[in-house]
């Protein structure tokens, strides 16, 4: 326990994955420093935050000073020589150009954004290979398919992302026309933010982790295999060149995956995890996906597929979609719907910029409004 | 696929594992070379196999001639210098000697015979550890454990074994006093030797490998733990230091172990090798081992923790007690009581040498047949 101290970052530390990442910081005090925390509106959290862990560098979108800590640009405290590990804990696009910047200096990353490498998976995994960043994930799928590719020197033939399924999983195509933001927002077994979880419902947050295992593992699409398994225990699984088949598996807490991507190599003890009990589980399915059902996991993978600006179009789109559904402007079902028909309108630019990642990204926002009978049409 | 020719030593080579040990070697010639073959009785198949393979060294228990190989008692084959790996495949006691002299002489070991590790762990481990000698699990179980911690840099929390329960885990104990030899010998998942698919059924083979885990992954019994489960899909998992725990998964088919452990660190594709079809596979179950119906479990583990000449008894006894039920002179029942009765009686020797080992064995086989009714007493 006596290493060096590794200085964090924690970007969107009043969010779900921020408030569990300081959890674990909390369980080692020798061992992590927060050196800079940053949220959006949640100014009181915020405060509290800073009070307990006296970061050098804060950052809010509501308010300008935040206690005794400088005031700095996400970008600046993610390529800060004072900060060693980038924690991206935000959702939606915000992440994006904090993560470019970590990951430009040279800074390891502890991703839970996945738009980030979704919209900009070519460009984020070109600049680290040029400066040597790490990208750890913190998804629990991600983290899965890492801890069981530790220690084997050849890729894997074959990923298998697993999936809850989300609560309508058992729904017919009408009572799914009906579902309500709260009965969405009702996860079966995880504990994550509202954009997350609805995505999840949708599966559409499958299709965007299969463009991210893509992305972190450089893995072909053909290869990545999405499976259902009700109870999340098994988070993701990887077949090896002979065939064999490695899972990681644990009670659904994301604060196991946030640790793993924050002790890394080791693996520390943690009192306040929860441990599997094999006296209590008996039982582990897997189904495959309804593809008719959830319409959002093919046409994510459609989009990772064709690349280019499209992926950041289904990000934006979905964003907004979720955000409709949400206020109870727009059905359950008209997010695939919706959605879908904007990937349809895009024009893809191929190897874009940051710039054309964006620009794609506010188009698929504003046409998804238009197409709601929201906003202004573009 | 250009590395130096890997030179084996096949001991045992007309047994199940010995078999489907050359078919591994037999996809892979640019790999490996057979140099040494060794069998008991089966003169005939071993004569196909010289033939085919063309050992340099070649030993038969039945017949001091086998085709233009040079005859060398096993012991000699394991420490010979045109020996890079010995699979040591025969089941019972006679797999000591060899293991002992390859481990001595700093070969790494292939072994699949359970019962060196059983009977003369510390013997082995401490020599293993004298010489450099790796020790390569084969058994599916150990093999598990063994990817599941490849590139993990802390020992695990937890070991879980899982069994198969063999053919009876629904049975009563009135049921299970009239099984046949020929019931015993179906197995529901595996396709093994007669000796260990015995030991299946009673439940002895897996507290002979909580033992043999004991040894491989210097785990104290506290901590390994045996889960029925019956598809035999999780072939065992690891518990790690923060709660993570991972699984190896495959086809219950022992060419995928017995391969891991020939062209270890590296995996090879072998289109040979079924794989795991998520399509079909719907369901895993798990359910703790009822150790009322099934002693033997319990009593082996008992017998690791004493230690000594103790597990040497144990696997004495055990294999005459699976002799005499499977020529019909004893009740399926019988081999649990009177494998316990012979524990009972033994005077343990601590920190035994080979001879300790070898005649306490002796002693175990004689007194089992003795109150069998069988042989002379001693």
């Amino acid at each position: 326990m006596g290493d060096t101290v590794r200085r964090l970052a924690v970007l969107g530390s009043t969010g779900s994955i921020g408030r569990q990442t300081l959890q674990v910081a909390r369980s080692f005090p020798s061992r992590f420093r927060v050196a800079a925390l940053t949220a959006g509106q949640n100014l009181e959290l915020l405060e509290q935050q800073v009070q307990e862990f006296e970061p050098a560098f804060v950052y809010c979108q509501a308010e300008r000073s935040v206690g005794g800590a400088r005031y700095l640009f996400p970008e600046d405290i993610a390529r800060h020589m004072d900060v060693d590990l980038v924690v991206v804990a935000t959702s939606g696009r915000v992440g994006l150009p904090a993560t470019l910047a970590a990951v430009e200096a040279g800074k390891d990353v502890a991703l839970a954004n996945k738009e980030s490498l979704v919209m900009a998976g070519e460009l984020i995994t070109r600049q680290a290979d040029a400066s040597g960043a790490r990208i750890l994930p913190i998804d629990s799928e991600h983290s899965a398919i890492w801890q069981c590719l530790r220690g084997e020197e050849q890729p894997p033939t074959r990923i298998v992302l697993t999936a809850s399924g989300g609560p309508f999983r058992s729904l017919s195509r009408e009572e799914m026309a009906r579902v309500t933001a709260e009965q969405a927002l009702r996860h079966p077994s995880w504990r994550m933010g509202s954009k997350v979880t609805i995505d999840s419902a949708t599966l559409m947050n499958k299709g965007l982790e299969v463009i991210e295992a893509h992305w972190l593992f450089r893995m072909p699409y053909e290869h990545i295999q999405v499976l259902i398994h009700p109870q999340s225990i098994i988070h993701s699984m990887v077949e090896l060149a002979d065939g064999s088949v490695k899972a990681q598996m644990g009670p659904p807490d994301m604060r196991l995956p946030i640790q793993h991507a924050l002790t890394y190599p080791e693996r520390l003890p943690n009192p306040q995890l929860p441990r599997l009990d094999w006296s209590v589980l008996r039982e582990l399915t897997f189904e495959p996906p309804d593809t008719d059902l959830f319409p959002c996991l093919a046409m994510a993978v459609e989009a990772g597929k064709t690349g280019g600006t499209l992926p950041a179009v289904l990000c934006g789109a979905d964003e907004v979609a979720v955000e409709l559904f949400l206020s109870g402007k727009i059905a359950f079902t008209d997010i695939a719907r919706l959605v879908k028909q904007v990937l349809a309108e895009h024009d893809t630019v191929t190897s874009p910029g940051l710039e054309d990642i964006t620009a794609a990204d506010d188009w698929a926002r504003q046409r998804l409004r238009a197409l709601a009978g929201e906003g202004h049409p573009c």
